[in-house]
């Protein structure tokens, strides 16, 4: 039997998936990512999860079609480096196409961004299947995006589009770890959310979540959610800026691009209507007509899978094109 | 001999060019738009002014292989409609291409947002020759734009992408003419940068343009940069503002779409190195590193005449198409 092999790959998980020709998911596999000990160990995990899946599949190497994976941070698609990788100290222009290629055997493979990958496999099989065109936003610890147009991933001349958490919201407004000023990631972002409730604390501000007019040092965006669903007014004001902000960056996401459809994804959306509810409900209020009334809003449908499905999906096109 | 038309409708004026089969502009005509004479009237204009072009180069209409007219406001290009123009009071859901091509007889004609013409052609044979993808910013009244990427105009699910002139830049800030707070355009248009000056007056700040602490009801953006090159520190502060916002504008496009070149049109760009000086500086500061030394940030090539010419590449474009 042939398959395709999907990787994907991030900070705290390597994930692994297996598919069919026909990209129906055989198996997978998760494993913990060993950041501290390095490149080439890491590359070394990735090899040993591919082919452990693949051994208890009964699938020889010989039989992998190709190999996608999809990697954290600015890639240079073109030549398969992973540029820089915001939870991989250390990593600068590092060979993981070619590397994981050579642990192959030689099979063809393909590196591309997370976000790009995740995007492209809610567009073909997720929240977006039907759509000419998907934006994808990755709300979590800070906000990521990707772009599909026309049925292909919008890549841009730099291989740095849908950098959506990097967009101005607010001139010389509040600092984002980027090191720049008023990105949207610096508000609506986990991190950025906790902050800002963290500073309303510090005002003087009354929650639930308070000990003696300070958050406990560990308290999360989940925490803030959780009082809000619970009454807490002050959670309640934080998330509804909080949903304010993505409306705002879901309304420049249309009067650029003007998607069919923008597929919200990553940690926050766990939150569900609490969140979603008055982000759309905003965003419907900025958009202008025929937007207002076209562009859909949706929530991930692959969620946590749609890394290896992504990167599965890249392999198929890869072979596809190879082969053709 | 065989020719394409490619015709610019303008709120002020009606522009025709005609063009050999290769695409080079034989002749062009100008003639004051009458807008206040009707849609129906507009459109006689229209072939009128295509009639005497054609009739002077010799050009009987059955030797004329196709029309593009680029029109303002959305555009409802799969139908040929022009939505709704701003500066033609009460157009809505009009005919454009079906009324032309009525009254030239049934030749191929085509019909796209003015903007996304002039973008083509500044990616076709102006400023962006050579570039994978480009995002054009008309600088005029009101703040507009285009995109092509890959080669093609990217009009989005709804025909308004591009809307740059609308993205949100200070959440909450200043009133825009579309109805909504904190657009771009509100800050960074001629309109926008008028008001700010004339705001600054009304704070009691000193000028040489102000006449007993007001600035003349008739003052321009271009009377503001001219003041601000002879050394008024005001017009120079207010002047430099725009060329911030501008900035921030080039970096919004570029954490999206990303492409190889923006280019810079509409009237404020005479102004020139006044206002794109700072504007190129303070974008370089903002983009993040591959874009800081990839993207190219350039002044029109075309100027006035990118609305003909993109309009004649998108009737070449038609009747290629529809040849093969």
């Amino acid at each position: 039997m042939d398959a395709y092999v999907g990787i994907d790959l991030g900070g705290t998980n390597i994930k692994v998936g297996l598919f069919t020709p026909k990209m129906a998911l055989i198996d997978q596999d998760s494993s913990h990512t060993e950041v501290e000990r390095g490149f080439d160990h890491v590359m070394e995990q990735i090899a040993a999860a591919v082919r452990a899946v693949c051994d208890r599949n009964g699938l020889s190497a010989a039989g992998v079609r190709a190999v996608g994976i999809g990697c954290p941070g600015p890639i240079d698609v073109a030549r398969g480096l992973v540029v820089v990788a915001p939870n991989f100290p250390g990593w600068r222009d590092l060979p993981v196409r070619d590397t994981l290629r050579g642990k192959f055997g030689g099979v063809p493979t393909v590196l591309e961004n997370d976000a790009n990958v995740a995007a492209y496999a809610e567009f073909r099989v997720g929240a977006g299947r039907g759509a000419g065109s998907l934006v994808m936003i990755t709300l979590g610890t800070g906000i990521g995006g990707g772009i599909v147009i026309d049925g292909h991933v919008h890549r841009g001349a730099t291989d740095t589009a849908g950098e959506l958490g990097h967009v101005t919201v607010e001139v010389g407004g509040r600092q984002c770890g980027c090191g720049r000023r008023g990105c949207l990631e610096a508000y609506a972002s986990a991190t950025g959310t906790v902050a800002r409730f963290r500073e309303a604390l510090g005002q003087g501000r009354a929650s639930s979540l308070a000990v003696s007019g300070a958050a406990p040092d560990d308290i999360t965006a989940k925490d803030i959610f959780d009082a809000a669903a619970a009454g807490d007014a002050l959670a309640a004001e934080i998330v509804d800026v909080t949903a304010r902000y993505l409306a705002v960056g879901c309304d420049v996401i249309v009067n650029l691009i003007d998607p069919d459809v923008i597929v919200l994804t990553g940690g926050m959306v766990a939150a569900g209507e609490l969140l979603m509810g008055p982000v759309e409900r905003y965003a419907r209020e900025l958009f202008f007509p025929r937007p207002k009334t076209h562009t859909r809003l949706a929530l991930t449908e692959l969620g946590g899978d749609a890394g290896i499905i992504g990167a599965g999906l890249c392999a198929q096109d890869l072979f596809e094109t190879s082969a053709s």
